[in-house]
């Protein structure tokens, strides 16, 4: 007799770990069935506004790898629209809900994977329930929004909240010809950049035509007789739109976890060791649902990131599989691309920084992406932040008009290993007109960093 | 009575140094006389390529900073036209000869910096001393080359090797509407990179209409009546042409400092302690006339390149003005931009890797530099190098038609620190669709590069 996994969620973290799982351990050790909610499998959530936009055609493209995939080439049972929604780690099983007809059945596993992902945060207002007031977390939210868009023709939409996916929506429904406004309570978009890094990105949206409201709480939501939205009213204003956006961030989905008494840390996330466990025997968890290791923070956070499932599904499914594979945890970077800009973090931002008991110093430098007098040399402003006294790097961020993303990988890279920013001066970094200046932008702040901790120490 | 410090060379590394020293020290302190033999300072060499093409309108543009500049900002002493032709280290002092009129004169140093460049190597080839026969080594040799354009406005082309300043050269003529030929000895273009890189680089040259001859010998250059080249013969075939271009290499300038008895390596470089002092007191070097320490192959190499020569000169120019710092090596990372292809490597190839002793395994993966379905996802094929038994990376390569020249950097990072290509399996680097896939091809090259070091285990 196999033993059995049960993975709950049919996405990156856990369709990796069941690939994983699979490649290590035939088919007669180990069976593997999989329950997706959804109707897709192993898709680029990142990838909607892009196909909102229009950037990408097809659906199917976002799709890495179908159900039918998994069974014919990996033996591996995968049942959607199979919603699971209570596990009993005593008695070693899933209760499982069957959408089409809401009939409810009783797995037993050896081994469970949770792998639930994330969801997003819907702040308490009136109306929100509305149709037209949608969220873009998968990949049905992104065809429910393409439908919305072709049955509505919405002319005026809101997007609630100035973080990455509610920026990515704004720009693919400006380009769509559609007014947007954003509207959200901080003092500026993409808060997970630091105040001084902020300021070019809400001119580029603004730039771009999207109207932008800071600073501002969303108090209620207009629905119309045929219950469709109808307008985003705020502390401020009153919005009139045909659609709504949610990108009011999202948060682990531990829920599931929680209640069948499985630990979970502050932010919700299942607690898991350095292999993937759960500290329930049997119980494995993976991706946005966990909490998951900073490295620079030294404590454990909850980021919901593609990369990031895939990395610790993958590590899962070995341990899984018999081999050993541990996960080391993130740097918290991010990058995305938004109204022309080029926006990147990796590890801590300044008041992160302090938020976790460092004392930041930082420099800022404004540099060009390439030679000055190469053809479309961009602009690039970096920030570094290092520790006082000691020089050790604690984060970077870069916005720019090209070249920041694979420049933060390089800050990521230093990060990854524990530099002092002083071992940065010199580093031997690629170097012709097209691709930089002779000092890149990257060592040009690092060196500023280090002349600012000097300074410090006094 | 100030110190006098004289600096041999006007470019990148003595002017850095030159301008660290004055930060620190006043001109009632030292005393700065720089002596170049050529018409410019601090110019970019790596532009001349771009200058030639047109990509670049302006030989001004290369030059970062003039004469005036260095003499009103900060008091340095540039004299241009003079070249230093003895040094006397037991005298402590140089003889500088004015290209002006050929007078001579002494000049004491307290402080002597010699950063006198690299030179082309010329091969004894009959004829090569000819009228349109131009190396691309000095802003001056760009301006010949300008020159000899705009007074023959030659047909055909012959660019003698295959390196990364021949490549550069042959596309810019290509795209003057010049017919190139480029004569190598070697079995392919652009030998820095393993034979398995570079088949895609001689693709991309023949598609934009070079015609390439490689392994062959330059056997004589033929010179018409007026002196001026007719064409090139090799052991293969005769090219006529009315310009050639030397892309044949450059080797350190140490000559002046082995006459002087100033100890020099294996390739001619003169040899620097780590704050890149001389083993002669008060005699310092800086930049492609030095041997420069190669972090991964252990030993001493020497490099032409501007990135290296400004960070030397900057160590050099603290060291002068009485701080402290010392310069850590190099890595070999290059890159550039040829054909539509970006080309880069950092650490040592295979080959390079056998050589210096280590016992290689590689892995090589073809991939996408944005997601599969983000519009315009390029190429890239991605080499890892690594030590057998170990794991320890070695270096990297990429040929890609996007997204190259900073991914190197992020192996150049970890390079610099020195890692092991299993804890670079799940460092977390930036992803967004327009970006990278969700599992960057430096991850995955690193992937294999470790499937591969166990699989040798065995």
């Amino acid at each position: 007799m196999p033993e059995r996994l049960i993975v709950v969620g049919g996405d990156a973290a856990g369709m990796s770990a069941a690939s994983q799982a699979r490649r290590r351990r035939g088919a007669d050790d180990l069976e593997i069935v999989a329950f997706e909610r959804g109707s897709f499998t192993a898709y680029s959530a990142c990838g909607i506004p892009y196909w909102v936009a229009g950037v990408v055609d097809d659906r199917d493209d976002l799709i890495a790898r179908r159900p039918e995939e998994f069974r014919e080439k990996q033996d591996i049972d995968v049942r959607l629209r199979h919603e699971v929604v209570g596990i009993d780690p005593q008695d070693g099983s899933v209760t499982v809900r069957d959408l089409a007809d809401g009939g409810e059945q009783r797995h037993g596993y050896d081994q469970l994977m949770i792998a639930t992902g994330a969801i997003p945060v819907r702040p308490p207002i009136e109306g929100i329930e509305a149709d037209g007031v949608l969220g873009v977390q998968t990949l049905g939210d992104g065809q429910r929004v393409l439908d919305a868009l072709a049955a509505r023709q919405p002319r005026r939409a809101v997007v609630v909240g100035a973080g990455y996916i509610g920026l990515e929506m704004a720009e693919a429904m400006v380009q769509l010809g559609i007014e947007v406004t954003v509207v959200a309570r901080g003092l500026r978009p993409m808060e997970t950049m630091d105040a001084d890094m902020g300021e070019r990105i809400a001119d580029a949206m603004r730039g771009m035509g999207i109207e932008l409201h800071l600073d501002v709480e969303v108090t209620g939501i207009e629905v119309g007789s045929d219950g469709w939205v109808t307008g985003v009213v705020t502390s401020e204003a009153e919005h009139p739109c045909e659609l709504v956006v949610l990108g009011t961030g999202t948060r682990p989905n531990g829920d599931l976890a929680a209640e069948a008494g499985i630990p979970t840390g502050a932010q919700g996330g299942v607690e898991t060791d350095q292999r993937q466990r759960s500290p329930v025997a049997g119980v494995w968890a993976a991706g946005d649902c966990t909490q998951v290791f900073h490295r620079v923070a030294r404590r454990p956070t909850a980021i919901a990131l593609g990369t990031i499932a895939n990395k610790q599904g993958r590590v899962a499914g070995i341990n899984l599989g018999g081999g050993y594979a541990t996960f080391p945890g993130v740097l918290g970077t991010a990058v995305t691309k938004i109204c022309g800009l080029e926006i990147a973090r990796t590890g801590l931002g300044e008041d992160e920084a302090r938020e976790v008991g460092f004392e930041p110093v930082c420099a800022t430098v404004a540099s060009t992406t390439r030679a000055h007098y190469y053809p479309d040399a961009a602009w690039a402003t970096v920030k570094v932040v290092a520790e006082r006294e000691s020089g050790r790097l604690l984060g970077a961020q870069i916005v720019s008009e090209e070249g920041g993303a694979k420049r933060i990988d390089v800050f990521a890279m230093a990060l990854w290993q524990g530099i002092m920013v002083q071992d940065l001066l010199n580093v031997d970094l690629s170097y012709a007109p097209p691709f930089s200046p002779v000092w890149d932008p990257v060592l040009i702040a690092a060196r500023k960093a280090w002349d600012a901790v000097e300074a410090d120490r006094g």
